[in-house]
């Protein structure tokens, strides 16, 4: 069984290129790549887009989608991965919104609620996930799937 | 003594805007924030610009001065700045740009060679810093040595 910080090792030595548009995990992505020697080989940019209006400036995510879906939702993870792409071209692009937590959730859209986005080639993925802990330990199981993922892809 | 910790959540309680323009720290200023529950009310954007691509693209560093003076000088950390300020108009704007090795040092430039940017209202202030250690303890110290400024500027 691999660990994060192993299949992040196996990207640099395959150099596989990455970009990441981080909204819950908040820079764990881009940290958990940039803390390994040899990542400025392979990682381009990381957009941490807090406000919904970084989402926008940065990564050209549609006002009319932000306010029918809310910055939490499947469309929104979608069009974040479509607007990094579009900025970096990487061979992986990766896009997290949701609500970490302690506050902000709700009945309809819980703490815990996370909405994933990857690409990778011509795969493009949405994956909906509850995880559960503190807002810490939220922020840590969402980049754990990530790479599991990116491990089954690459 | 305050930590890093005890300072981000002075910034949260005194509801003090800030975003980042991270090269050398990767996202770990970013994470460092977002980590804590309120960092939403705060913290807008962390531009994690990894390639000199990314510096022109997001925060308009210019072309000439990434030639001239290299992206790790006083000088793009400025530009850094001043660019996040441009699009983000947080009161605190922050950047850092360095070497974080264990690669990547030369004579003129060794690993551990830091600038770091500070915009707090109307005070913009760049510091040149020599860090030892690995390359996550070089990070670490970054990230510290920001917020024990921010801590005695705010």
């Amino acid at each position: 069984m691999l660990t994060t910080k192993n299949i992040i090792q196996k990207l640099i030595n395959k150099k596989i290129s990455i970009s990441v548009a981080e909204s819950c995990t908040g820079g764990l992505i881009s940290h958990s790549i940039t803390k390994l020697s040899g990542a400025s080989n392979i990682f381009k940019s990381g957009i941490v887009c807090y406000s919904n209006d970084s989402k926008i400036k940065y990564l050209s995510v549609s006002k009319s989608i932000l306010k029918k879906h809310g910055a939490v939702s499947s469309k929104v993870a979608e069009e974040m991965i479509n607007g990094l792409f579009k900025k970096e071209r990487t061979e992986i692009c990766v896009s997290t919104t949701g609500i970490a937590g302690p506050n902000g959730g709700s009945k309809n859209k819980p703490v815990g609620l996370i909405f994933i986005g990857i690409k990778f080639k011509k795969n493009k993925l949405i994956f909906k996930k509850f995880f559960t802990g503190t807002r810490f330990e939220i922020q840590k199981k969402t980049n754990e799937f990530i790479f599991k993922k990116l491990n089954e892809l690459i």
